[in-house]
């Protein structure tokens, strides 16, 4: 009897739609997406649990089923690392999942901590660059310099949206480890960013046979710099008045539409100024403070990390299957790729090490700081795909192998770190508390 | 002082992205159509509230003036109407909203007031179906009995997503009233979707000179009222199973993820039927009751009705601003139009009127359910956009006049509904509680 029900699904396929009164609905196959995300990021993630990782680790892993079942035969899940409204959702998704976290911390918690993270994010950059820089000269030298360096930047950028769902998924993201991490990688987005338009400037330089102007970098860093400063600071400035104000608004929802609007306003100032719009959605969240939402009464900002809770238990599942959807396992198949591929993980992983040193004062978990810097999610993705467009004499500056090996030391920097964080950070026998 | 932080919009949409690292963001467009829609929908929606309205109507209101900027010269909102992320968004936030009001019923509950249902939608569809070819006779003396006969069919639709907001602002989604405006709603659907065939299959045939078969209406019939039967029976039957197995999951979210997995799962089927999605939405939260979540102990269903209403909350709001925003109100700048229109939405709500005759039984507020059915919504629009592209003889079905018209009366439809129903649930001097 059992069987009937999801034999239901197949049958449903088989027959022709009307489409009639829907119209050609875009919403069909993306609901079929849908349901296929969620169930499996939530069996996943169960696995993911039972053999103690953080559930995150078993939603990537359920992505990257999902998107190479046709490796096996099995089509029509292609979508679900294609499907532009999937991709917008996985986008709100993990904009939620940092406003979430932000409103864990206070401006106040981030900047005590900040010398910390300043240091640690110049040294999260810095040795990463020169690693990566290092394997470029040892396993592709017939490549150009600018190859080089461009294989070292694709190394910088920290990817934050693991490691806060790996810090939520464990119930640490109050920790001042997180708070260090957190604000590392924000200030991590602006450098990498200086440093995509320093090595992009200088390369569409050499091509052109100009010198490279130092005009477009501090414009960039300025806007981007001028964002994170001007945004915390009007924010903290006429935020209270803003939310007093909508607490007088009567309707249903006006917490969590007054303050998701605020969050993507903020979202979409950052990507304005270059930035991720993740970094603007976590700067919203560093802004709102308990004391904003006294207004509201019981509406409280307890309240409102409550309501988004299911919100970011929709949305960011779908961001993170859809990331490990978009892994093409076939990428693994050449070896040399792999050999490039293994060099630039241990330039990662190692070069995220050395920002522990950069850690300001005692009592922080210096491991935990460094595994939460590892991943390097999208944006080395970003970072690639941008030098695979750029061309000096002819030639690319990011060929095929390559990218595929820029893409398995994403997957890999993504995998290691839910299982190295939350070890280091729950486990009796873990390094790190030592100073 | 508080002037400066409304500059920084302006400001930042006046600087040229560098749109570098971010690629070319497809989310930032989105995000800003995002803020815009929340904060007018809850100003609005506070004003609605304020004049003792809905808060629904207000985010109708909201995506009216929004839409039509562009007629005082400002540009940039045409997005709302128009961007496909934006529509995916409400698409998602009217199959939340309807799963959401589906749990408040169960099964028995629809059952119980079939027979009423059954005849409330009977009469709704044949009503406003002669009175709207009525219409068409005497003010379109010219066309032909088929344009008659579609402009009959754009009136027998119910768009039951205003009526089922509506209910929830004003707290009366549990009422018997209700269950019958909404079992009826679900009826009228299915045979919206008949005589949408029929319809459209008779000019087929005119126009190709042959005599129109059953066959293809029977199909879809059949189709259509086998997904609903079916999903009610197969889900009753599993559902328990089904999520007992569920509970057992570890992870967070796993009672949110695998509520709207199912939700989204019906609703991808009823689409396929060729039903509108939120018919599944609607029947996906009919079939889960309390019993199939004991074995989640605290995590029961009111958690998944109170985990539910944030979603809601954000993602409702921009279904009703986008059915505003898709009103062009330049369509009122023609009299033949506005006669036209007038004479339809007379029929419409006339024609929903006599619903109330089909009601069985006493106690019932006779006049609320017969205004709950009057909204015809996106889906008139949709009969009146197909009918737009039959052609029989060398002439549209549908002319732009008519089209014209029929976005008015779905616009009057939709916006009367929130006071009348209001009034009729609410006030004491309101008629109707006679027998």
């Amino acid at each position: 009897m059992k069987r009937w029900w999801f034999l239901a699904l197949p049958i449903a396929l088989l027959l022709p739609s009307t489409a009639l009164a829907a119209g050609a609905d875009p919403s069909l196959p993306f609901l079929f997406y849908l349901v296929f995300i969620l169930l499996s990021a939530k069996l996943m993630g169960h696995i993911g649990v039972l053999l103690r990782q953080p559930s995150v680790l078993g939603e990537l892993c359920a992505g990257i089923l999902l998107g190479n079942l046709g490796l096996l035969g099995f089509q029509g899940f292609e979508g679900i690392a294609a499907n532009p409204y999937v991709d917008i959702l996985a986008r709100i998704g993990v904009i939620v999942l940092l406003f979430e976290v932000g409103l864990e911390s206070t401006i106040r918690d981030i900047l005590n901590v900040g010398p910390s993270s300043f240091l640690v994010a110049v040294l999260g950059v810095a040795a990463p660059f020169v690693l990566g820089w290092l394997v470029g000269v040892w396993l592709l030298p017939e490549a150009s310099p600018y190859a080089h360096a461009f294989l070292g930047a694709t190394l910088c950028a920290t990817s934050v949206g693991i490691t806060a769902r790996v810090l939520q998924d464990i119930g640490r993201s109050r920790e001042k480890e997180a708070r260090i991490i957190l604000g590392a990688a924000v200030i991590d987005d602006v450098l990498g960013l200086v440093i995509l338009a320093s090595v992009s400037g200088v390369i569409l330089a050499a091509e052109e046979g100009i010198t490279p102007g130092i005009w477009p970098q501090a414009a960039i860093t300025l806007k981007a710099g001028g964002f994170l400063a001007g945004s915390l600071l009007l924010g903290a400035l006429f935020t209270p008045k803003i939310f007093a104000t909508a607490a007088r608004l009567r309707g249903p929802g006006v917490l969590v539409g007054v303050s998701l609007a605020f969050c993507f306003l903020l979202a979409f100032l950052a990507g304005e100024a270059g930035l991720a719009p993740i970094v603007g959605a976590f700067a919203a969240g560093l802004i709102l403070e308990p004391i904003h939402f006294q207004s509201f009464g019981e509406r409280n900002i307890h309240h409102l990390e409550e309501a988004l809770r299911p919100l970011s238990e929709f949305l960011a599942p779908v961001f993170f299957v859809q990331m490990g959807a978009k892994v093409d396992l076939r990428v693994f198949a050449s070896v040399d790729t792999l050999w490039l591929a293994f060099a630039l993980t241990i330039a990662a992983i190692a070069g995220k090490q050395v920002c522990s040193l950069g850690i300001w004062g005692k009592g922080v978990n210096r491991w935990a700081v460094g595994f939460g810097m590892i991943p390097r999610g999208e944006v080395g993705l970003i970072f690639a795909s941008i030098g695979a467009t750029l061309v000096l004499g002819g030639e690319r500056i990011i060929d095929a192998t390559t990218y595929s090996a820029v893409i398995i030391m994403v997957l890999l920097t993504t995998l290691v770190t839910p299982p190295l964080l939350k070890w280091s950070l729950t486990s009796r026998t873990a390094p790190g508390k030592a100073d």
